[in-house]
């Protein structure tokens, strides 16, 4: 045999080899249960990398007509993507007795949270005390929505099949984030579940900005839930949150508009921390409880 | 180069790449967001293949000399696992203010879900009616715990990095089996999470077979967290499944041992079918909320 040969199938071994080695690191033999997939897009709005994940219902597979609404979940790392998303299918699935339609879900996660999510340039001051010093890391929701509307939802609705309907749901900085879109951005969704957002931000920024905003509010078909946790154990801090929660929920329940539902619901045990899964619950059954499943 | 030298590297070439090739039929570029994994057993006890899928806490691969409790999930197909599974996760993690620990979690789905589930032979039969004909294929309880107890915990308890602690998660005939195990085979599991188990099987089989096991129930650290449905809408069959429900929760509470904790709770807004949730919410943390973190 000629060296040559020798050579050539070694090197064709070890083509094979490398190109089957790019794969071992993802081996997975067994069957596993996926709750999303990770892709990214090169955003030029924001000059950055932007990961998301996808996760698509059960009968979305079998049914290769079939378009599904879209959940858009902001903060979305992996354990919260594998406990909203894994909530959202149960409530559509025979589970939880098919509460709300099946969705496709899309975690966005963070790469640089209180710049994203929150709508203005500012400290986290309460009571002339300033809690976080934020004023060189935020103030940027306006660019992440842009992000969202001209180029994740063209991606996803161009990869998976995707109604127009979509939805929201954000906690803490991220219930400022969907609040704010809901007022500035209304027609990016139809949908916003709120939690326990952070509406002490920049002095009742939600509740001061309101009526500018009113107008575009009038006319559009959306629903709203805002959960409110109990923080007295913040002190005037907690407390004045969820006033200004409530004093938000009035605001938007006095628009005259009987296509804008909105509700909410206060969970007297559950703290910041711990209302998410509850919010949640509770929110995406109001907001879609009389959909088309 | 002597031929056999030759044969040897292609010959370990082809090894290596009919081993590579095995995960070519998996290969996931875009990485998966991963709620389990599905192994089998081919069980003796039960004369057939067994599924299970197992999920491992985010910390586990980071932390090797750890060992981790085990909870058991009934009824576990994929979208189970995902959503009670995503609770579990969640509430161990700082998305839900860390309020239990992490766990392993195993969920275990039904080849014959009434032979396996039910305790006793029979027809679902209530005030001498025949809802369900059930007889040639109910009793297998005990056959199935034999399966869980001598086949299943070996297995997880070689496979992973587990601990003897286990909790069992079962709702309707699932709860009915739990609460038949934690009666008469109460070593298995140190935490029982019974969600509107079926009361009304076999004319009240859990309170008329109580006494009969509470010798076990004297000397044992045991966690019981039981939740009932609204199910008044199905009139007498509902209203008495949630008695018979109290009744056994009552008779639970009145065994004397210290070490045995028996909460409940009653979700008025929530028939059998969507009660799921909640009460594994609500029971995770009942169970767990004082556990070491």
């Amino acid at each position: 045999m000629p060296e040559k040969t020798f050579l050539l199938i070694v090197s064709l071994c070890f083509l094979v080899i490398s190109l089957g080695g790019k794969s071992t690191e993802t081996i997975e033999t067994p069957r596993k249960i996926v709750s999303g997939t990770w892709y990214e897009i090169k955003s030029t709005t924001m000059n950055e990398i932007r990961p998301y994940a996808v996760h698509v219902p059960p009968s979305y597979l079998e049914n290769k007509d079939r378009y599904y609404p879209v959940l858009y979940v902001l903060d979305g790392y992996d354990t919260r993507m594998r406990g909203v998303g894994g909530l959202i299918e149960s409530l559509s699935y025979y589970d939880l007795g098919q509460q709300i339609p099946e969705f496709i879900v899309v975690a966005i996660p963070n790469t640089n949270r209180t710049r994203d999510l929150i709508p203005t340039k500012n400290d986290l001051v309460f009571n002339g005390e300033v809690l976080d010093k934020l004023a060189d890391n935020s103030g940027g929701a306006d660019v992440f929505a842009k992000f969202i509307r001209e180029e994740l939802f063209p991606k996803i609705e161009t990869d998976f099949r995707a109604t127009k309907q979509r939805g929201i749901l954000g906690m803490s900085f991220g219930g400022l984030f969907a609040a704010h879109v809901l007022l500035k951005h209304t027609e990016m969704f139809s949908h916003y579940l709120i939690a326990d957002a952070t509406f002490v931000w920049d002095d009742n920024y939600l509740n001061r900005t309101i009526s500018k905003f009113k107008k575009g509010l009038l006319d559009k078909k959306i629903g709203v839930f805002i959960g409110l946790a109990n923080n007295d154990h913040l002190g005037e801090l907690g407390i004045t949150n969820r006033k200004w929660g409530n004093d938000f929920i009035t605001a938007l329940q006095e628009i005259k508009n009987d296509d804008l539902v909105v509700t909410s619901r206060y969970f007297p045990e559950e703290k910041h921390a711990t209302v998410m899964f509850l919010a949640n619950y509770y929110g995406l059954i109001d907001l879609f409880k009389n959909s088309e499943k």
